[in-house]
């Protein structure tokens, strides 16, 4: 049960962004930008990253609905989102987004573990300063979005399959779109 | 050193809005809304508890910059910015903030530790939603503003009189608006 008297209708983040639409408002476009805008980064590759930062963080709603849209972007490949989750080194995913995900774990935890040595790996692997850049912001900003949704106490339903219908959803339609439509339709049923 | 080529002339979290301006207006957006916006909690509380979070978070430039306007906001009181750093259960702060500043040293390490009874606590100190969703939501920003600041490896000043300065200027105009005279400035000298 939430801490505090979310809108009974909306799951996880969705509740909180109800609550407060001020600041719902910057918290869609950031992710927008982040996971959904112009970058040299597929969308399948950084809902990965969103989705190890979470599942690390082990937020259950947003390891679900990212690891959901990731695998929407990756033709349905869900078993490779699990594999990210489990241990991305052996994952069939590209060099260059494993040193990646390195940099991103560290930022889970701290952001002063990011080394030189982790920075110069990952250009090694083809990443340029704007990828490694969006790599660092998208690790700490899951790190705020899990601890928003865990720190409401906001409900995260177990349902596999509504995390899979959604994420269909917001992989098709990105992530300010969904928001709105999701509410429009929360409020005219 | 900065992991990837930011612009040497900006220090801390302005170096990487500089390097990404897509990014650095909801960023801006986002703490002006929380720390700046109209709430019932002063401006140098909410400072406060920003300030509270990046010094737990050991990120030296937004503890140092943030200490320096919650100061301002309080009338210079350095001294009681850096007891609430050090022990704030021993501050001379309310005990509705202190409250909230349970919430938020629990949301700094993992949201899922905030209890009903913390809740609680800071309801039957006068706390209402709105201030509980608020101190939740800034200190999981922070937690985001210093992973972003720290990872991309931001020149952190030592220079106290130097946050002292810009401290004041924050807390005359706001978050976006020095965000802006800050880039002209530097762009026109």
């Amino acid at each position: 049960m939430p801490h505090i008297a979310l809108p009974p209708e909306h799951i996880g983040i969705r509740g909180a962004m109800a609550f407060r639409p001020e600041t719902a408002k910057p918290l869609n476009e950031l992710v927008e930008i982040l996971l959904a805008g112009p970058s040299t980064l597929s969308k399948g590759e950084r809902e990965l990253i969103a989705t190890y930062v979470s599942s690390r963080n082990c937020t259950h709603f947003c390891a679900s609905i990212h690891g959901a849209i990731a695998a929407a972007h990756l033709d349905g490949d869900e078993a490779l989102v699990k594999q990210v989750k489990t241990d991305f080194t052996q994952a069939n995913i590209t060099p260059k987004l494993k040193a990646l995900l390195v940099i991103a774990g560290k930022v889970q935890q701290d952001g002063k573990l990011v080394t030189a040595v982790d920075v110069d790996n990952a250009r090694k692997q083809g990443a340029t300063d704007l990828e490694i850049h969006d790599t660092v912001l998208i690790a700490a900003a899951f790190c705020m979005y899990n601890r928003y949704v865990d720190g409401l106490g906001t409900v995260q339903p177990d349902d596999e399959a509504l995390y899979r219908e959604r994420g269909r959803m917001v992989a098709r339609n990105g992530y300010v779109q969904t928001s709105k439509e999701y509410l429009e339709t929360v409020h005219s049923s």
